[in-house]
């Protein structure tokens, strides 16, 4: 994988402690609900848990932790599939 | 109802703004998330719902903000019925 990977829209990448940021924001309770249904089953489907996850009724925070100091594929991919189950509302 | 209301057991009382707060710990990410799913049960049913829920695989942090400013029964009624559902594991 290139570089080019590091890119992920919508992320903010941090580091110290390295981390993927992003702030999703929706028009309803129930979206808000249908969104953390879906990040869940993305999670359990890839063995691989968001560290930190905060919602209101009409937002949620997901803070992606990397696992041995350094950002991978792994997280990547998470995030990846987190930011395509906001869009399209379909389950993963 | 006597001011005795206002220990909730387990919750912090914070004021400025009039919050009260509470984490829960659980064994393991299965728990976590039936205890999620209990809560979003209980809010939907009272109507009203934590102004924050903040999670990782085996902790849940809830924030219970006053709507007015003062925190009532409404408020203390629902950090009542979450502890419920977190000791019980029975759906409310």
């Amino acid at each position: 994988m290139s570089d080019h990977d590091t890119a992920l829209a919508g992320w903010t990448e941090q580091s110290r402690p390295a981390a993927l940021f992003r702030r999703f924001a929706f028009g309803s309770y129930a979206q808000t609900r249908a969104f953390l249904d879906r990040v869940a089953a993305v999670q359990e489907e890839l063995g691989l848990a968001p560290q930190n996850i905060s919602f209101g009724t009409t937002y949620v925070n997901i803070t992606i932790a990397a696992a041995n100091g350094t950002l991978g594929q792994a997280e990547r991919t998470l995030a990846r599939r987190i930011s395509d189950v906001a869009q399209t509302g379909s389950p993963a």
